[in-house]
């Protein structure tokens, strides 16, 4: 019995060293192997909702997603039985991700209806965001992701602003040109501020009375200026991170009075006059 | 007589702590029962115009506006009541926008034309800004204010030169494009040139000569490379004001080893500990 | 006769003091009074073309013209009677500008085809540029003429690439679209092309076939990621101005090698050692 | 014979450093006439696309063509004479380019189909690329290059979550706007999706639903703020190569006065005039 046990265990191992390890060969084959089947599964969905495709194509799509559904729910079966805590992977975020991108198809046998069942399997997409676990990535993606962690809050500040102007100005629109011109509610007027606020402008609502057209000239200008500032604050941001690199780093901490920004050069701590740790 | 009065007194400062002060529990509820209503009335006001709601639900939306009414109506008398100077209040931004913000429900009794009513509605929206006094939001719009008003002077200046290009451009093209593509009059020519300068792009007017497609591309291009001026200006001042911060310049000398590169806030020299003279 | 011609050269003086200075009480007047009717001829123009506008106020509108080329036309004697070399100012850019804004309506005596009158109208704008040489504005146009100089090659490189880019792209949709999708030839496949990489995006030509769509998707993308170049290059031309500015000037040159970067607080030449002169 | 030889090598000479060198009148006069050509031709391309002029200066253009492709053909062959390695040459991606310029006009006479022969005519454009050996210009886009070398690999990671974004939104606006819309499969979804992240804005598809335009809404905001990273990354880029070039650095101190604040390429303390240790 234990023999038999220590095999299961061997057999959990080597899945385990598989599954979630990058640094042996067949780790690193796992990975791209699912990478590729991901690829390939986002790509099925998108064309099977080509209606030529679609007609001409059915049969071979359905077959090709119920493999890699089968290859999936292996998948997502090995992971539990390799992984410690296994109740802990089904209820974490790529745990329901996983879940996610088997069930619509299963659920697809009891419920056919097309459009509830779409909905189901768009949310396969987010399987995506796992390979950005690949460490080359990662590194990039976390300094990018550290440099909008600092100027998050001055960002929500001014899309703050972005959306209070949209619907002081989607409301006067409304008002100025009516129900002729499309601007048909002030929902629909404020969308109408926002597609011309962030300079997209489809054009399927555009104002045609005079009044309306000088109103919309004076709110594409003030975007104008207004694009500046979220390119600005991250910009500096950006400037801070790269030119501290190079001369100031927080990787010393005073052990007296705890400060951290101190020169590469730095004998000292500038606040407290303390003697630093080496480098 | 005196005791009553006193009582009154009593009554006006609970008054003006929950409406003006932000530190007591009933103040906050206070801020935060005021910030969901004006969000409320202005949802009510937007689905309003909404053709299919206002048809099913315009009895309802007319009392929840009442209520609402009611409340700011009492809120506005209780903030007179509870203010030293209630003249110079009533006169004040905040005190107009205030009346605004009921006067129109009581207006719209007398005079019954929808189209007046909503534009005097439409200024309701202006309360909004009043959330702006809520502390964590105004420091960090504070910070922006500050280096876009540094920048302002910059940026009126382009701005008076996209103004002054896009009245050239504008006449240009009315007279390349005719009235045929839509360029119906030179201020209908601005406009677009505005939509294009901007890069907005409706596509409402659109050059369909040869020559006029070319013109507008040459202004296309000279956008492109003008959209990055005001971005510019603005990052420029951004960095700055983020570099003073945590700035360094070469303005103190230590007495002892005459080391100068120091943070602005340091208080001994990073290099032999020495402490540094004030800034 | 000597007296007469004193009398002559006062007028002149005067003449001169109010038309050219800006010190003298008068000559703001003027200048004000000339900036409120070069803005109203440019209205007056840009009226005119406007259908309803034209028919109903026709003849109101040209005796204002008349009135406001009358004063142009005295302003322009005056100032050649008031300068030292009339033949000098007449050949010069604002004096063909000032003749420009007076010869359309003599012209149109003679010439009363509209569209001919129109072209030479449309340059009566151009006097508008005269008015940025109000000195509060010339001094910030002037920091920003110097950033834009100081990346002019760098823009006009760009500028370039985006240009061949386009005409790559535009060929290349000419071929895969093909004239149903309204890519007619390859000009106007090319104004498409910078249609979409400047993110103006009329919407008056686009992609149908799915090729087409997924190349127009990765030019889109492309572009994204350009707008950012000019953008860089003009912001760090900025910051570098604006940190200049701060620490290190260029305002003092030393006598013996011509070295002119020095920080504020440099006593010696740092390229040949000698000493400087005083800030 | 030798002297034979001897003259056939002082010919190749003469054409090496006519058709290489760009030192020589002969070789400057001949890179603007090889210029102008390849501008020529591409005209010539673009113009044979336009529906009248093709019918009316078909001939015309024809001879023109074949004029240039004889020019071409020439400087190809005599590319091949004068050159070292000719093998190297024409496997060269300049080689093939030259090639692929003069290939088309031969290749017309055997295959008449229009299609094919404009695609590959396209591929004449890329002679274009070769201007960019004037040295003027390759210094600028050299700089240019180097700063987008340096955040080459932050603006893929940040394409890659764009278009990880597109596909996400695309799908869901597939599922929320449904076929009436526009929105008839995911790929044309996931072009919507680029159209309006990139603010590009086309409007030949675009949301009619009141949620669908809630949701583009939110994209178009997200959008706004997400323009600003390339541009943050470039910008920074720029202006620590900007900075770098006339930078100033802690890293050396005089022996005499121990300041420390010195430019890069200072030779002499600008306090005390000493001589400075080397970099």
């Amino acid at each position: 019995m234990r023999k038999n046990k220590s095999k299961y265990e061997i057999f959990r191992e080597k899945i385990k060293i598989i599954l979630y390890g990058t640094n042996t060969i067949l780790g690193r084959m796992f990975d791209l192997v699912l990478l590729g089947l991901i690829l390939l599964s986002v790509l099925l969905v998108m064309l099977d909702t080509v209606e030529g495709i679609n007609h001409k194509y059915h049969h071979q799509l359905l077959v090709c997603e119920w493999i890699i559904t089968a290859f999936f729910t292996l998948e997502y079966i090995l992971r539990i039985i390799a992984i410690q805590k296994p109740v802990k992977y089904v209820f974490s975020f790529y745990g329901i991700i996983d879940l996610m991108a088997i069930l619509p198809m299963y659920l697809s046998i009891f419920f056919p209806a097309t459009n509830v069942l779409t909905i189901v399997r768009v949310l396969r997409f987010f399987r995506l965001f796992k390979i950005l676990h690949i460490p080359q990535i990662s590194h990039q993606s976390y300094q990018l992701k550290e440099a909008l962690q600092a100027s998050k809050e001055k960002i929500l500040v001014f899309i703050y602003f972005v959306v209070i102007s949209a619907v002081i100005i989607g409301a006067l629109m409304y008002v100025v040109e009516g129900k002729e011109s499309g601007f048909t509610s002030i929902p629909v007027s404020i969308y109408w501020a926002v597609v011309t606020l962030t300079t997209v402008g489809y054009g399927d609502i555009s104002p045609i009375t005079p009044l309306g057209q000088f109103l919309a000239s004076l709110v594409m200008i003030m975007g104008y200026g207004i694009i500046a500032v979220p390119t600005g604050i991250v910009t500096a941001e950006f400037a801070k991170a790269s030119l501290r690199n190079s001369s100031v780093s927080g990787k010393r901490t005073c052990s007296q009075c705890k400060a951290q920004l101190h020169f590469d050069n730095a004998k000292y701590c500038y606040q407290c006059g303390k003697t630093l740790p080496n480098n």
